[in-house]
């Protein structure tokens, strides 16, 4: 059997699948629900035109990484950038997990970063979130104590938008050597801003995206926040040349307006919070409003409910076979007729909450 | 030490790193001399600009894999996609290679092959060229017929162009159930496809670029030919949505018209002949022509000569350090003038080769 060449961890792991992709109202994946403008688009084309696609691109792309890293008060060479902040786990994963390493991650959260320590042959310590999907503090200190696990905090955590504050994550860097990663994906939809503790923690990693609040999922652009030893080491492992003359012309039109797509985050938190108050009124078990841009609801029906949405047009998320979250849809928060949709829907299928119908 | 975090073969890795980038003539890095036409650029980024940012792109993108595969007389299912071949050699290692996983690369080859093989805690067995810098196939044979060895060939060899042909990867693949892989980046400049042996055999990977003779390098695209059961399992460490909306459509325009940029490889294999030609009549040790779009030349006042054309504004490649290649420069194959131009500066550098003198 040729795959008898596949090494035991990785023939063990499943492959991450997504199984519906196409819908006209499409809040399965939390992205921007709005298309960035044609002149941003036309801005990095002309450049990218203009460059010479023959050639590699730049080997230490200088001026973004300085750019990026200014952003949130570090030097360029804190700064590692990749095709998404998840070229990055991984590479991170691949400097720091061999076989027997721990490394802490919460559950449920995204699916793939116990594939890539699995793949790494890694131990992953799940550690639960508590009964309200917020995280387990002292478990996590508890761990952090330990002093032999990494720990990885997803804040606001996916798919159930749980956070850790700044001071929290400073606790437990300050509780042991071990790396604490902060992916911060869904970073500018939270209450926090956790990129500033990499200054004060050299084994604090953050990990940012361009997939989400800036809305540019399509291009696979992220980067990692580290202390320069670290970015020095882990850039090893991170190919050379790995993100091409488009990305990098996205990142350097970006940096000249370092707010311009501010404006998506602050519609979807509005967003969020009427999709929240609509869905509150619903007959679901739970909403779990969250800090990011999905809302987390839980009925018994789950499964029939994501088929009628699907019928209709709307593609959201099962996560019901997550930990903890039978019976849950993970629903992005969309454009206000996208997140109108929805709720009518919803309302036909399930109705008013019963609080709601007994005033 | 928050580098103590770092796994010991990483941390037992240089960095890979490259000096002087930048030069009116640029001959280090084996890229196509010329960029591709304007008609292909603005077809590409028309159809980038149509497309949703906001929204991450294919999932599977079946018409891209499928198009590649048919190029090679191969499904869909046989090929993934990466951000240059790179990605997917990593890919490759990462789901094949452990803590003592053997792999065979020849000596000398390209630098990253060692450097993925040891990340992964693997042994690397290196098997060294002739003197003639020609594979040693009997050296390959008996590594083969041990069958607890992986061979990766590269073919044509960066930085000696030596190859191997179809019945020597055929033979070679018959001997082990371990996997042969063939790192094909620079097939077009070279005597051989060795693609189609892997319909034939299921333990034959096959790697391919854009990078090269599709004259690419800036977009960073790359793939990988094998049997699907096994592009299935390598599909588990390769990341979802790694390849970006702008990589897409430059290999959807390509697969329009697959023979639209074999002109670059026909241009370069006539210009590796005139250069190697009148390199042959200088004052070189030796003059190795190889089978891809560079040209190594060996010389005791090696380094003097490549800080002198640098100084003159033309940057060949010192790889004096790797094994058996002490004292040779890789000069790129550039464009009539940029040849014309490294002739007759290494011409007023070394003169005529003596038995040119003495006809």
């Amino acid at each position: 059997m040729t795959t008898d060449n596949i090494i035991q961890p990785v023939r063990d792991l499943g492959a991450y699948t997504l199984k519906a992709t196409v819908a006209p109202i499409k809040l399965n994946q939390n992205e921007s629900p709005v298309d960035v403008d044609e002149a941003f688009k036309r801005e990095v084309l002309d450049r990218v035109a203009a460059r010479a696609w023959n050639r590699y691109p730049d080997f230490y792309p200088r001026d973004v990484l300085d750019g990026l890293g200014a952003l949130h008060g570090l030097s360029g060479d804190s700064v590692l950038l990749g095709n998404g902040s998840n070229e990055l786990i991984q590479a991170l994963f691949a400097a720091t997990v061999e076989a027997g390493t721990r490394v802490a991650l919460p559950s449920p959260t995204f699916t793939l970063y116990a594939m890539m320590v699995a793949a790494n042959g890694g131990e992953v310590v799940h550690v639960p979130l508590a009964d309200d999907l917020t995280y387990d503090v002292d478990a996590w200190r508890a761990l952090a104590d330990r002093g032999d696990t990494h720990l990885l905090v997803c804040s606001p955590n996916n798919p159930t938008g749980s956070v850790m504050d700044a001071a929290q994550i400073a606790d437990l860097a300050g509780r042991t050597q071990r790396l604490v990663i902060v992916d911060e994906a869904y970073a500018q939809f939270g209450p926090h801003d956790l990129a500033p503790l990499v200054a004060a923690h050299p084994n604090v990693a953050v990990l940012r995206t361009f997939s989400k609040a800036v809305g540019l999922a399509a291009v696979r652009l992220g980067y990692l926040l580290c202390a320069p030893d670290l970015a020095r080491e882990i850039g090893k492992v991170k190919l050379p040349y790995n993100v091409g003359v488009f990305g990098l012309e996205v990142a350097r039109v970006c940096l000249e307006a370092p707010h311009r797509f501010d404006g998506i985050a602050d519609t979807l938190r509005a967003e969020r919070a009427r999709l929240v108050e609509r869905l509150t009124g619903l007959a679901f078990d739970d909403v779990y409003p969250g800090a990011a841009n999905f809302v987390l609801v839980r009925t018994p029906r789950a499964a029939e409910v994501f088929d009628a949405l699907y019928a209709d047009g709307i593609l959201v998320r099962n996560v019901g076979h997550y930990p903890m979250l039978a019976n849950c849809l993970r629903i992005s928060v969309g454009t206000p007729a996208e997140n109108d949709a929805v709720v009518a829907r919803l309302t036909a299928l399930l109705g008013a909450a019963p609080t709601a119908e007994a005033p």
